[in-house]
């Protein structure tokens, strides 16, 4: 049974994200497909619109056959670890073949040759990127323009324009890095993303909008989600109306203001910069901004965190790290690059459950069907983000707490 | 002018600390009194029932000059610290001439011979006081039965006869302690107390009631403070009214509870550990416990955690400092033993104003009218506490959040 992976967020799940699926299964000529989701929180910072059986089910519905957790570690990191892990997490499987994901130009013969220039991360690059790192640019930008720098030296025109500061050529840069670094035989293959570019705002389509865009409704909307049924399938729309009701939907990163101040407020700034992502004196810079809220708002407190060195997803990352309480000895570069020691399923439907009786050979790490299956660092980080998660419901519910433990995988 | 120290949580206070006020002025022959208050949290590891500022008022309208704060670093301790900090701030103001605290028996001599014999710390003491310990007994238990047996050995039979587990008795011998210790030329008076015990909960008399009596008043009338009238000065129940309907009181521990469960899900057990109070595995005990509730109620997290060697206090002063990122480096027994850096005033009548007037000379420290005028550690705790307190208001305020660096002392 041939089977592409793909790296999801399904925040929340859309008709582009369809496509994605459609088109995964089609340019591989695979019959499954896995997806690897981030689980509560995701790479920008943010909390996920709707928890991870929910968005689990939305996959599944919308013809992903297998949904694994990218554990939290990896989930809400820069590209060079989200996509470490998340390739780690389809390599440790043993059943998938492919990996097929969006890239603004679908050319992915241009990227595996960059890809393969930076593998060996050239000296020049890290004393290129260090400089301009130094000079207060954001790491995005900075790595960018070193990559640009270095390609456009060696004489490789095509590399140099090929606009590495897109956030899915980033990223793809980095799957094409992570499956040289892995050994991995999973071939890649790339899909040129179409109607909508990642994070647009605006809804310039019909039928397609970017996830960013539909949480801007939902938002505008006063956490309404009827106006989501132009772009999303009927079984998404379903779902999250299901989950609403439920009072575990939709959330933003405002549900998590109290425990987050409260964690600014209490913490000494000694304590803060214990935590991921706390980093050059951050801890110094939040204590000042806190006085002069009027409101505990993260947004305001991210207003006033801005500076043209800290991108908005650099704070959210910061803010997210401390929220969760994610010590930086508990994610250290060893451990990410690690890779993972279990695989975490969070749903599957029939053929997924084939993809499963196959991995009982085939994976090279325990497959977890709950967190009472393993204890694992990296296990531990996503207890208690779910945790954490659960407490910031529209309608808390300690019951829900520790549901990692008592849940099954979603079926269907 | 003659000026006795008092020693007071006010939480809240009542017409036994009223005659705790007269007596303390009439037995002394002062004609001022310094009351050194705990902040927003008490010895017995609780949230105070109104703010600092609240309860220096009453304090200021019940008849004291000048209202100093004990800082939390000191307020939620064992008796040991509670009573070295207290002290420490009395003879830091230079202007302190007596101090005079309340005892079951009212025995100042056996008292001070007790204390004599401790002052130095026998080693038979301790190794006898390691043994209980280590036996399961909770520490105030083991702490009066070694000194009971240390006395008895040594033919003391009125000291060994003399009560040291009463919570004022133990209290008592820490303020002498305290005093020999610092050096200090303090002289101590002791008044036996009346008509309540410490702590009792039932009301047996009509106009004295423990403060721990009318909390539970305040309790299971779901809030309304009328009930207090018959116990308490006029001025007091005009004051909690007053906060009440502002939004600032009264609190209890269950409105902390949100935060409190966000720390203990959000951190790893190691992260647990580094707070102070955290001791003895407790992180793990914690950590466990947490699965099993069915509400994030503290009371529920309490009765969980309870043992037959870990009292409630010591439970709740380790939730407590959980609960206000008190990190066991910043609060180190050298820290504790080097007394204090500053006196913070909390408010002060025309009276006081003159004590203040010659505090500016006698006072060994510098004299603190808002938490602006300074930079200490200690002082910063407090801080951190009224920002965790402010947010736990019945009506949470963030406007309210940083009152330390803004609001004046108290003046009537």
């Amino acid at each position: 049974m041939r089977t592409v992976g793909i790296v999801v967020e399904y925040n929340p799940l859309h008709n582009g994200h369809l496509y994605h699926i459609q088109q995964s299964r089609k340019i591989t000529g695979a019959e499954a497909v896995v997806a690897v989701m981030s689980g509560h929180f995701l790479q920008r910072g943010e909390p996920a619109i709707a928890d991870k059986w929910a968005r689990a089910e939305m996959a599944l519905r919308a013809g992903c056959d297998l949904v694994l957790e990218l554990p939290v570690a990896y989930s809400a990191q820069p590209a060079q670890w989200f996509a470490h892990g998340a390739v780690a997490v389809l390599e440790a499987t043993g059943v998938v073949d492919a990996l097929c994901f969006g890239s603004e130009s679908g050319d992915l013969a241009t990227l595996a040759r960059i890809a393969d220039r930076l593998v060996r991360e050239p000296e020049a690059l890290k004393r290129r990127l260090a400089e301009l790192l130094k000079e207060g640019r954001p790491y995005p930008t900075a790595y960018a323009d070193a990559v640009r720098e270095l390609l456009a030296a060696e004489g490789d025109a095509a590399g140099a324009a090929f606009g590495l500061d897109q956030p899915n050529h980033t990223l793809g840069l980095h799957y094409l890095l992570a499956l040289r670094r892995l050994g991995s035989r999973i071939v890649p293959a790339s899909i040129r993303r179409e109607k909508s570019e990642y994070g647009q705002t605006s809804i310039t389509d019909q039928a397609i909008a970017s996830a960013t865009a539909l949480r801007k409704l939902i938002g505008e909307a006063d956490g309404a989600l009827d106006g989501l049924a132009p772009y999303v399938p009927a079984s998404t729309l379903e779902i999250l109306l299901r989950e609403a009701a439920a009072g575990r939907a939709p959330l933003t990163w405002e549900h998590f203001a109290r425990p987050l101040f409260h964690q600014l407020h209490a913490l000494s700034p000694e304590a803060l910069a214990a935590f991921a992502e706390v980093t050059e004196g951050l801890e110094h810079r939040i204590r000042a901004s806190l006085r002069g809220l009027a409101a505990w708002r993260v947004e305001a407190l991210l207003d006033a965190l801005k500076t043209k060195r800290y991108t908005r997803t650099k704070l959210q990352r910061t803010l997210l790290r401390t929220l969760l309480g994610h010590g930086k000895a508990e994610l250290t570069a060893e451990r990410l690059a690690d890779g993972v020691r279990y695989v975490r399923v969070l749903g599957f439907t029939e053929r997924g459950q084939g993809l499963l009786r196959r991995m009982k050979r085939a994976a090279s790490v325990p497959v977890l069907h709950s967190a009472a299956g393993g204890n694992w660092p990296f296990l531990d980080l996503d207890v208690r983000a779910s945790a954490v998660y659960a407490a910031a419901f529209p309608v808390p519910d300690p019951n829900a707490a520790w549901r990692d433990y008592t849940l099954p995988p979603v079926r269907i």
